[in-house]
């Protein structure tokens, strides 16, 4: 089990926290997505997986549904 | 042709205008919905019908979706 932790922003409501959930959900070997939402502010995406993520694909899920990461 | 503006709070995204919208156009009547939002502050929902609308329906479905009238 292995666990990556994003940082992203634009993010301001429960509704942009399920665009992301499902984005990220939908990537391979995602067992669970959880997100810490600060509405403004830089929000906290934790993501479990049965191996490491590639950051990568993340990123691009996140970019997927709108939003950037804090990081990029 | 009716046209009536109701003010709402909590809204912060295209997403929560898009859940107003959904509301609001399905109330009997109703031809077109406009938002004005500002992220945070009292967004503008002009609302479009064939007859005057029933100020209370137009608050349900704001209620519905998630919001408040600011008037309220």
């Amino acid at each position: 089990m292995a666990s990556t932790t994003i940082t992203v922003t634009g993010m301001t409501c429960g509704h942009c926290v399920a665009s992301v959930k499902e984005e990220v959900e939908a990537l391979p070997g995602v067992t669970g997505v959880e997100v810490a939402l600060i509405t403004g502010g830089t929000s906290q995406v934790t993501v479990t997986s049965d191996t490491p993520l590639d950051r990568a694909s993340v990123a691009g899920a996140i970019d997927e549904a709108g939003y950037q990461l804090a990081d990029a």
